[in-house]
């Protein structure tokens, strides 16, 4: 099955494009997706989203991964099977938190050309058709390369808002100790168990269901009570 | 199939993370977003909607439904087969208005549990699989139990504000005569067949594609006209 | 298989109760979101849409469009085989952009009638039915007609606004010479390959994915910037 993870939004014509080369491509394969408002244009705090939710996603599955705001320029196009899990998408640090922690590693430049290939979406054109080629049991159309350098992290802060003002943080949980305190910009934040465990209106943290940090407030927004966004800083005093 | 039913909205990572369940734990069936905005925190105006859009789940379904704010809680997890469909979802209420019409009625406790519970995504961890088990074709993973017990209803008001700001309540249409007076705030809607059969800006109520009572504004939003939102009271005169 | 083409928005419960028809009655037949926030109401820019989506729609599929105004309504409701590709929707200029290029046209008034019609859901109660027909192998329930008479046009302005602020125009990319020069309101645009060819800030025109004239900005939002709605008016000088 192939799962879509990108930033291009659930409205717009974009997902449906895409849809439909994977439909023309692997027929009868299922197509999930994953989630289609990875932080717009910002394949590091979106690839820390990746890698969490990663681990949720069926071995043998294909993700097809699109934060490209280098669409068009000469950034490689890349597949990658980590740990039993195949990714098609962009080389522009999307993939850097999952290759960070991956077991098992093999990586691939996409060689294969559509005849046609827009200027502004690859997703649709090349990227598509790559994961559609993989989820049907062909080869990868390209070569293997060495896994991409590490790059430098801009730190663990905010990775994602939710609907409901929650800040997910790409510090995981198991990394913390329970009586850690965070710093955010001015204020300390202690753990708690639920959000019910502390009055209406607290701001603290917990480990969230995939296993992140996350930033809270008990009947509140987290964003708008502490002024977050993606890539605020969090430190851990 | 399985359909879901949730207060997750669209975006983030949450649907896609119980459609990853579905996909791994009944591959091959059929996987429908019923709806993703039912009113959120609020099981008794989601109950309503879900009964309502239950008549037009074939037979043989499963309809993973859960608006759950008591996560975590000690709310039983159940899984009901009301006329024909199952259900699976928390014992918060959710369920009632189907059942309060239901014919046929069969109820469970879920006893089972997944290795990792965690505290803040049992639609993933708990429901999704339960719901996998029932589509495949696998005996309640439970107990028998009685149904639950009717609970006070708090009124037949408004329970869902559509994107056009139509407003529909509680009430089925076939429960109102044609000549019926409906009351909102101190304003009072008479029926009309039609938008068109009003002039533009005129308040009315009619009987929209679900049997349910709706009040709406010709060529306007009835939720701002009448300042509506989920919970107004609206009283038949 | 099936794609939808509606302006019902992503939210709400309208979607998924076609969705729960079509399970119903094309079990096994995929169905895949095309596009769900067509410009609301207005048929013909949504035409200009969906006959530059056509293009990326496997043959033998079924598109299932449905922006229609005049539910309840004489509207006709029409099923047409164009190009290979399979349309059913509402007789209102919706198919006109892409009968007035079609190579291959067949045109049917669809005369079946489900036993419960609602007054405002013929999307569910109607079309998808007969979508659902199509798309497994039965006959066009209906009378072959001529195709509808081609409309008058209201001009080839804006028809659509992406999340991006972006403005796609009706022009086709490949009527334009690269030096022709746009006129919005009292702006003059020219053509750029891409955004980073112009500095931040300035507004262009180019060919977008689909192969249509679209108005942007660099690092901001044409819309915003050109005070663009669909409808808009784009005059080639």
């Amino acid at each position: 099955m192939i799962f879509l993870f990108t930033d291009f939004g659930y409205a717009g014509p974009y997902v449906g494009q895409m849809k439909a080369v994977l439909a023309a491509r692997a027929p009868g394969v299922s197509v999930i997706d994953l989630m289609h408002d990875a932080p717009k244009f910002r394949p590091e705090p979106s690839g820390h989203l990746l890698a969490a939710l990663g681990g949720h996603v069926p071995a043998g599955s294909v993700v097809l991964a699109v934060v490209d705001p280098g669409v068009g320029s000469a950034r490689r196009p890349l597949a990658l099977h980590l740990d039993g899990v195949w990714l098609v998408g962009p080389d522009n640090g999307l993939f850097q938190p999952w290759l960070a922690c991956a077991a098992s590693i093999d990586v691939w430049e996409i060689t294969w050309r559509p005849e046609r290939l827009s200027s502004s979406f690859h997703g649709r054109d090349l990227f598509a058709p790559v994961a559609a080629m993989i989820a049907s049991g062909q080869p990868v159309p390209g070569d293997p390369i060495a896994a991409p350098a590490a790059r430098a992290n801009s730190g663990l802060g905010v990775i994602y808002i939710d609907g409901f003002g929650n800040a997910m943080t790409a510090i995981q949980g198991r990394a913390l100790a329970t009586e850690a305190v965070l710093e955010v910009g001015s204020r300390r934040l202690s753990r708690a168990d639920t959000f019910s465990a502390v009055p209406p209106g607290t701001a603290f943290w917990y480990v969230n269901s995939l296993g992140l940090v996350e930033l809270a407030v008990n009947h509140g927004s987290a964003a708008a009570a502490l002024d977050l966004g993606v890539g605020s800083p969090v430190a851990v005093v």
